[in-house]
């Protein structure tokens, strides 16, 4: 049983729970508590922790001896508390491979297309919330600048609620290679804007399309803007200027739910 | 000036913006950056406290100027950290006094009513984006249960963007009898729920209502759902059981403004 903070293993977890760079740079990340690691298959787990208390609930343990194959390691109540990111630790945390996703595989079946755009969302929790929203409207991808905030995130993990293992993602350079991929696909692109001449509800969302959202604070910029087909506004009453990014996103992606459905 | 953090004035501040209980007593709340001291109108600004920075802008001292009556007190840029709730203090805070709207205020003309109910809201940034969209959604009220979150917390008023000061809001002792005043007033009450019989784009919306809002963990508690006249759910794709109750009520909020304008 691993019992000191400064046990290398220990250390390893909480620097790939903080940095990103880490992240990036071994392909993992940390996923906590037991229901979001149900979620994982065994061969994407590279290490498991257990603490003292968890290990204590029978329920846990024939969790834990489901997961064949897939080794784990107990530790003390102290040390899982410096590895878990939350407050009150629930006592289990894995290490998982990073999933990897390319373009092509995210635009799928293009005449299915119904994909996020995202320019430089910082906020974890507003990028989580995109996600499990996206998911609940059927949404079949999101797209990511390199400016968004890191997916593999604790906070944005958590807000997902598990939708990360199951909408597809992925990264890129650039906006603008991407939406040329969507055009030559004949996607067309939607842009939420202030300046929207068309309400959202009056664009037709029940074909293929794709969604730019901009940043919480600067919304979109004008370049990116530019390279949608559409740009279409919420209509506001008092004098709300926008809507938070994740809200807007929302609103967009269950439009377009309404629409397919009907 | 005041430069130091041992003052009594700002402790008060400190105290104000950390604890509800200290903010029920005294009536008040704090107010922090200028754009959201701009919406304060000066005679609900008990006290106005100025960095020696924030002093050091014409433009600033052109606002301050602005406010006839209202005092202000300049601080050093170090108190004003104390003072201030967030990492990089815009350098201007406010006490204001709280507003005190009833339930017949908010009732209004209830042919009009387009009313949120909220039950134990419990993040304060969801209680925020509760606020703002709802504003831009044209909602003429909000009813929280008293174990929702002190609306004048400080991240609350933040992510309001200053909804807070345009959407009238009032807490009552259970909402049951909030609802019981809603039936004699003929205001139809929805309530979002999973499982709901009736998908919420199919319910009529175009008329007064209010919706009910449940716990973000939780959801609403059944007594609390069987006061709706109808229960509404927002279908979902994916293995996604509920959205996050700030963008659930959006969802909601904006089916109706779209309907109401349609």
């Amino acid at each position: 049983m691993i019992s000191s903070t400064a046990n290398q293993q220990v250390r390893r977890v909480a620097e790939l729970a903080k940095k990103a760079r880490v992240r990036r740079e071994e392909g993992l990340y940390v996923v906590e508590g037991i229901r979001m690691c149900r979620e994982l298959m065994p061969e994407q787990i590279r290490a498991l922790y257990v603490s003292e208390s968890f290990l204590a609930s029978k329920e846990h343990r024939a969790f834990l001896s489901g997961l064949r194959g897939a080794a784990w390691e107990p530790v003390s109540d102290q040390v899982m508390k410096v590895m878990a990111d939350t407050q009150t630790p629930q006592g289990i945390v894995a290490l998982a491979e990073q999933a990897h996703y390319t373009l092509p595989d995210i635009l799928g079946q293009p005449g299915d297309a119904h994909l996020l755009l995202l320019e430089t969302i910082q906020d974890p929790g507003n990028l989580g919330t995109i996600l499990r929203a996206g998911e609940g409207a059927g949404v079949t991808g999101i797209v990511m600048d390199k400016d968004t905030v890191d997916i593999y995130n604790p906070k944005v993990i958590r807000s997902t609620m598990g939708s990360i293992f199951r909408v597809p993602f992925v990264y890129v350079e650039d906006l603008a290679g991407a939406c040329a991929q969507l055009k030559r696909e004949q996607i067309p692109i939607l842009a939420a804007h202030l300046q929207g001449e068309l309400s959202y509800d009056q664009a037709d969302l029940s074909g293929p399309f794709a969604f730019l959202i901009g940043n919480e604070a600067r919304g979109l910029r004008e370049e990116t803007a530019a390279l949608a087909d559409v740009l279409v506004r919420i209509p506001m009453e008092g004098k709300v200027e926008s809507l938070n990014a994740g809200v807007a996103a929302a609103i967009l992606m269950f439009e377009a739910a309404r629409q397919r459905r009907g």
